[in-house]
């Protein structure tokens, strides 16, 4: 089973760059030619039919642009059953398209229940004999709130099937503060203990690349911080979340980065999937706004990075 | 809409006493009548209606028994899209038999994020004239620890649905220590903290019972820490897993308890609903072990409830 941060590495390589589109549905912001149908229908399954429909479109977009997508469990999981249906539907478009799927779930739980969790996402559970349920994606976020055993399962699982996991340690929103920015004992804060530990757990899935399975959230909106904890954990892939609709910028984004250019990913979502314009889109023109949403991003992200690595 | 406090205070009352049923799926723990059929459909269908059915069991015993059950999201989820249905359903067998739902989902994120998630459990996600989608329980239980702003959508959608939320405050595994102990600004633990933020948030959804629907998770395994706990968010109801399989005893739930014998609810999952033994039981022994299982953890809490009272 290959290295995670190997496969992530190379898919960076292959496309040259290291953007993340979100793919979180937003059904009311979706195009005409996709809620038409879902208007006039009964159906239960046309709901999982239009969100999956929808990002079929995009994927297609972008597939030959980047890397990864991005997919926001709550936003899946607000349209109930048919919500989770389309997060099932989506993976597989997008993993068939060639993409690594992170799904940004920031699950966690203690022992047996974080076992769950981790075959929910990065393994599989077996039933009587049946085909392995589960939400087979590359590899999701998890919150360390609940403390280091509770990543165990997850690294665990990380190890057994090639996934990874991005652990929450410093969130791009100003609440982030109230834990997060604690000074604890040794007077460091909350996020640079989160980031000890997530060098410490990478440790033994460090892939050929130098980079680790077990990687780390740090938002684009606190910079400076950014830089700090980059310093903590070199080894760990970074997901950067916050650029674009949450006010974060490709420079404070880039403070993820090593000086080898690579070690962070940079995601954005509203400001691509949905900056069409108009709801009356063709399909055609849907394509053309989210590629062109996504190239912008692409310059703006890989201009940060040459100009860090040059400053 | 009635507040979720009153309507919990008033099930503690009628059924007396404060005991949670836990209804995590296990499939190979189920009993042969439950999987028999399984092993033989290829049916997609099939794993749904399987645990949905084991659930039907199990709630027929202790309905009449207990206030509430406990869903733990994690057991559904790896079960994938079949145990996102299963999660739909039992959701619905058990509010039909008259039971209030806690949701164990441990979510959260940022802004509208955590909206998605407030929708997806305690409000509705309107779709284009459509019925309204998401998973339609009494509350869930959510992580604070992207912070305050975070907590908000979730107590607002508390306040529009008559809904509640228990925040993790202290978990009953070994490595809660590692974060929710650290010593913080003021010289209090982080649990500390998030209790008194407990403490003002459920301010404004406090009933006519005096308690908040704005509930707290504080595990059995530290009734030290629970007692301080308790102090600190007078008007929280506390959620106390750890009794049973993991270890906390009734003398430790009944730490969580107020002086009135209320303010708390104590969980128990694999130690009621998997105690069956042999895997070749009938229907009707399922039934009067699950409820046998059930009524001696009702006579233990409550014991240790009159115990704390009197001592």
């Amino acid at each position: 089973m290959s290295n995670f941060a190997d496969r992530l590495i190379a898919a960076i390589r292959d496309k040259g760059n290291p953007c993340v589109v979100g793919l979180d549905p937003r059904v009311e912001s979706m195009p005409d030619f996709i809620t038409a149908e879902l208007a006039r229908s009964d159906d239960p399954n046309a709901l999982a039919a239009a969100i999956a429909g929808f990002h079929e479109h995009v994927i297609g977009a972008i597939a030959d642009l980047v890397p990864a997508v991005k997919l926001q469990a709550a936003f899946y999981e607000q349209y109930g059953v048919p919500g989770m249906c389309a997060l099932a539907e989506t993976i597989a478009l997008a993993r068939s398209a060639g993409l690594l799927v992170v799904v940004d779930a920031k699950r966690n739980d203690v022992d047996s229940t974080a076992r769950a969790y981790a075959s929910a996402f990065l393994g599989e559970t077996g039933v009587h004999g049946r085909p392995p349920a589960g939400f087979d994606c590359d590899c999701i976020t998890v919150s360390p709130f609940l403390g280091r055993d509770s990543l165990m399962p997850f690294v665990t699982a990380c190890a057994e099937h090639g996934k990874g996991i991005f652990v929450l340690v410093k969130t791009s929103n100003p609440g982030s503060a109230d834990i997060q920015d604690q000074l604890v004992e040794g007077r460091e804060t909350v996020s640079a203990r989160l980031a000890r530990m997530v060098d410490e757990l990478g440790g033994a899935l460090v892939g050929h690349e130098r980079y680790s399975s077990v990687g780390a959230v740090v938002g684009a909106t606190f910079p400076q911080q950014a830089q700090e904890l980059r310093r903590l954990m070199p080894a760990a892939i970074v997901l950067v979340p916050g650029y674009g609709a949450q006010g974060g910028s490709a420079d404070g984004a880039a403070a993820s980065f090593n000086e080898d250019g690579l070690g962070a990913v940079v995601n954005a979502s509203r400001s691509i999937t949905y900056a069409y314009g108009e709801s009356g889109v063709s399909p055609g023109e849907l394509a053309e706004r989210v590629r062109r949403s996504a190239t912008a991003m692409i310059e703006d992200v890989n201009g940060a990075i040459a100009r860090r690595a040059a400053g």
